[in-house]
């Protein structure tokens, strides 16, 4: 076996993680939805790390952690909230939702095509996705109102151009 | 406003329609969930059209692309596959869905790194998630082991690399 494909591994568990935190908040059962997520991010972490230790980069990788990415602190996030803590705003909730993924979405596409060096173009949506998913463990103690605002501004922090640093 | 973001609007109607489909699933309502992921496909079909007849195709449209099918064709039928007709198989129904989704994200990160003209190595994504979509608008008429049959082989006829004609 290829040592190419262990960070790919990582990646496939980052996407599996995601898939499983939406199946959760389908079944209601929004905390194992938030650990989830955070798993998901702790093999983002890994995929990365694991590539740059191995010398294994490629552009295979980095497709494939983008994709898992939208999923795992795009979209799972964003329905999760949505189910946990929105639901009453209807349509604003749902605006809110579609904003955050939608600009995650667009984050990942602008990292993908332009290079930085030393720091980042507006905060990672494994930041944001993971961020929202640590709060949602204590969505029982935030207003919901707190928490649709906390979701739009999540969404504009990744869409912005500012710069935020490597760590 | 430029023309060049054009394309990336029907992109972004793909990604809401997507998570729309989700949603929907999560709602119980499995007829409007496979609408959606079929209005994601016309978006998806309209995209690369437009794109190619404004003559804007970009990178960043690439990239944006594969992100909203990894959600509307892999992640969005897989759960919408599981809920509506094989939660029955429990663990074998969520190995079967999780196949279909990282086979389709794998197709993809490949796509994005390989060139090839003339042909597709393996069904694209956009066309195995649609049908599973399309199928299940008759889901009530269709065995749920038939089902889990299709899942399966759809995520293997995405992996595999053999060549399908462009049309």
């Amino acid at each position: 076996m290829s040592l190419t494909i262990v960070p790919s591994l990582f990646t496939i568990a980052n996407l599996i993680f995601g898939i499983l935190a939406i199946l959760n908040t389908l079944w209601e059962q929004y905390y194992d939805a938030s650990i989830f997520i955070i798993l998901a991010m702790i093999m983002d972490v890994l995929d990365g790390k694991i590539a740059r230790k191995l010398d294994v980069s490629s552009n295979f990788g980095k497709e494939l952690d983008s994709l898992a990415d939208v999923v795992s602190f795009g979209v799972a996030p964003a329905i999760l909230v949505y189910t946990q803590s929105l639901e009453h705003y209807q349509w604003l909730g749902l605006a809110v939702i579609i904003w955050f993924a939608v600009a995650g979405a667009l984050r990942l596409a602008r990292f993908n095509v332009i290079t930085t060096s030393g720091y980042y173009q507006g905060i990672p949506i494994t930041a944001a996705g993971s961020f929202l998913a640590f709060l949602l463990l204590f969505a029982h103690m935030i207003n919901p109102l707190v928490m649709l605002l906390i979701t739009a501004i999540l969404g504009f922090l990744m869409i912005c151009t500012f710069r935020v640093p490597k760590i």
